[in-house]
């Protein structure tokens, strides 16, 4: 046996420090008991600075110098990538991220209380604080001139305002009319979606679905909780939590599909990269196999809105469905049910928003979190911007603030830069979906048959199981032949809604 | 706000990770899927190395040092535990601490191989090494002679086999005729126990009981899990668990009273007390508020057996068992119940063991690893020693090892020195039970009146809130004016079964 080397070693420990922060936060949000915030913030904090001062300990630097000169091609990237979150994590100064993790927690309860009350006024003190400190973040990580850069890079490694906003207003132009084009047509009914599907149902259900994507429950298990996520600790556990609702079947139904698409990412790295800075996001101090939060965000996407709201899909297993609630969906026909689930409405809530408006939704955020670091926006002027936007965008009046600028919890965790990562995976997603149609030829036959591994397959060999090996932009490289390009996600919007509307194609 | 001394920051900081690592230990009892369990060992293996090197950090010592001096009298006794701690950590070489870990790891694997298999010669290679590594980590951690005194030491705080050997053989001579005398009853008819019991009814049953004691369930819940335990991570969030057999009604009934018992001791800490040393057994490397093993275990027999088992308490609540279970006990009167809950028989297993005969079940084991640990018996002799010591004390033929020295964890888990203080917590739960009442004349009617605080409170105030400030030795002396004495435990059980045999008291 060979003497492991310290970077392999250091990294090891450092990976299961990250992993154990993982542990903490799955179980604060789903299993702890509300006495124990306080003393689990405490944890969590004691744990992070001692990952942190091993993260920029000289020990880890020196050996990872050592393993730049001497190592394998993954070794000298894992090296690589250690010594830009070491510099990266040196430049920002201790007290900052002392700072900002004390304001986070501060203004999340803020947030929280504002949210509950409706009125923005009681978590506008605590955002000016965070856009402050975020923007000192920005400047101490480093950027070319754009401080908005910088805090995007550590969401989605390589993006920049330059190329995100052209993307952005090229979205625009395609959804803007394609959705003023659904609006003249009529309305698929809904009614079907919020009758009353008991729980127990809707998570056999789901939890069935979830394994027949290739989620593998002896490595993950699916529980309950307010905001559905998933996190992992390795590939060898890998969970994922749903929220059930009795009145709302898609939420349940569709977000385990999203889910379960994270899950798959993580369940399907490499075992080789088990354990080392390939699923270590160390600036984040964060356990993870995503190659980014786009590319993550790419896969959970695909399997919920690709795959789960096909019309093959439902083809094959709406009849298992109807077994499920038979009284319930006894009188809705499967076209009905299709057209239900992918019903297009402007609505207030992007968590709530169909395929189509949730770009429009993310758009508006990421313009005014751009100003607002940028010092173009005020904290105060900010709830009437996002009126407006909503009421140009969508056609809508907010009707109060927990209904607007105050329905997500992101800028209180001082998550400037992450909502981008939504909408850059949209676009991931089909471009990874329409490279797997070309590099397997019978790709929609096998789906139409319920075969979902040659995709699986496909994916967990281009994708999953180089974790963070490579960039966003290489893995688009490596299984497209070039980078970001919405031209397969807007083709397959524009397919999809002229089916379910009934609209002319090529509008 | 004066500066937070060096010694309380580090302190709490360490506290920190142990309640961390308490919370990777819950989650892999409770929620981990089986797949988890590789990367999980390494978590803790890491963590515990971070805690390790904290510990013995000479940052640590030099602010324990400076706290020593010029601290309050509760800061100078955690400071001075400290510094125990420090110098016994160091003691132990860190390649015998690694190799312990590996082995434990190792050896619980081999222990539930040989136990599916009931094969003790699949375990005995594994066995041999943990006695051996045992012996040295005893001679590492130091005595005056008697090895077997170091491990017991990392448990009961203070006791030593000058005290336990004498005291032991004093409850043997009390009962071993008490067991004859009961033997020669009739046997209370204990069919009751064992018809089917739905798990939600038993669950529900359980936690109420659990709150009626004062378990706190905002600060704690109640899960499942094969072996039942409690764990804490700081008193805001103590948890339980129960093994719930729909055919075996005592199972989860008193097995949730015991873990509210160690729960309360644990929820009753001192909230000045959380986050300290005195909240930490810091050679153990475990986060835990009681005084000493045995000191817990004396809580949970107090609260299942001297309440949850006597005449007092089922005379009050046996209706509402009785509304949960109509139809199971409808033709069971409380007196029946009440003999079958107490009955005596001797059996193989320990933990299935009555009040009585549990004693034994810890004296034999405590004499075997006495004896491996002091060379005077070889793991190879040891299943038949095993079985002739069950054979004289209880009249039973041992069939085969998984009934008999395979069947508890401890020894593949390197807990040699454990055993005896379930029965030093049987013995200390009925003299501090006696204090009690000689501090609150009116204990038994209200205890009669279903108003368990005034005893919850005394233990709060005389027990719990301290935490690990006083040793097991000074909370005895501050609360019965003396230390460990057998006879008010020998007492009650001798009253209890005369009652409940019907035998002549003082026999």
């Amino acid at each position: 046996m060979t003497q492991t080397h310290a970077f392999d070693q250091l990294s090891a420990e450092l990976n299961d420090l990250l992993c154990v922060l993982n542990v903490l936060t799955w179980d604060a949000r789903t299993q702890m008991p509300a006495g124990g915030s306080g003393s689990r913030a405490q944890q969590i904090a004691t744990l992070s600075a001692v990952a942190r001062q091993r993260l920029i300990d000289p020990a880890f630097e020196h050996a990872a110098l050592q393993m730049q000169d001497s190592g394998s091609e993954l070794q000298q990237r894992a090296a690589g990538q250690a010594l830009e979150a070491i510099a990266a994590m040196r430049r920002v100064p201790e007290a900052l991220t002392r700072e900002l993790a004390l304001l986070k927690s501060e203004a999340q309860d803020a947030w929280a209380s504002a949210k509950a009350a409706s009125d923005f006024s009681v978590f506008a003190p605590s955002l000016e604080r965070m856009v402050a400190l975020t923007r000192q973040l920005a400047d101490a990580l480093g950027h070319g001139g754009q401080p908005y850069d910088a805090l995007l890079n550590t969401y989605e490694p390589g993006m920049t305002t330059a190329v995100l906003l052209p993307l952005f207003a090229r979205l625009r132009a395609h959804h803007v009319p394609l959705l003023r084009a659904i609006q003249a047509r009529s309305q698929p009914r809904r009614d079907v979606l919020t009758r009353a599907y008991p729980v127990e149902g809707q998570r056999a259900f789901s939890l069935a679905a979830a394994r027949r994507f290739g989620y593998d429950i002896e490595r993950g298990r699916l529980d309950q909780s307010a905001h559905p996520f998933e996190i992992s600790f390795t590939r060898q556990d890998v969970r994922i939590t749903t929220r059930f609702q009795e009145h709302f079947l898609p939420g349940a139904l569709f977000g385990t599909l999203h889910e379960t698409g994270h899950a798959l990412y993580e369940q399907g790295v490499s075992p080789e990269l088990a354990r080392t800075v390939l699923t270590s996001d160390l600036l984040g101090l964060y356990a993870v196999g995503g190659a980014s939060y786009g590319t993550h965000e790419s896969q959970s996407r695909l399997w919920e809105n690709r795959i789960g709201r096909s019309r093959a899909y439902w083809e094959l297993h709406y009849s298992e469905l109807v077994q499920t609630f038979p009284t319930q969906l006894a009188d809705v026909p499967l076209d009905d049910f299709h057209r239900a689930i992918n019903a297009v409405q402007p609505s207030l809530i992007r968590v709530e928003a169909d395929e189509l408006t949730y770009d429009l939704h993310i758009m508006l955020r990421v313009q005014l979190e751009l100003a607002l670091i940028n010092g173009e926006l005020s904290v105060k002027e900010l709830p009437e911007a996002w009126n407006a936007r909503i009421r140009e965008d969508l056609g809508l009046d907010v009707p109060d603030d927990a209904h607007g600028v105050l329905q997500d919890i992101h800028w209180s965790a001082g998550m400037f830069g992450s909502f981008p990562t939504y909408t850059i995976g949209n676009v991931m997603a089909s471009q990874f979906y329409a490279a797997a149609g070309k590099a397997l030829p019978d790709l929609e036959e096998r789906l139409a048959r319920g075969e979902y591994s040659p995709l699986h397959g496909w994916l967990t060999e281009n994708v999953y199981q180089h974790a963070r090996r490579y960039t966003p932009h290489e893995l688009l490289e490596r299984t497209t032949g070039g980078g970001l390009d919405p031209q397969p996600y807007l083709d397959y919007l524009t397919q999809k809604y002229s089916a379910v509307y009934g609209l002319e194609e090529h509008l």
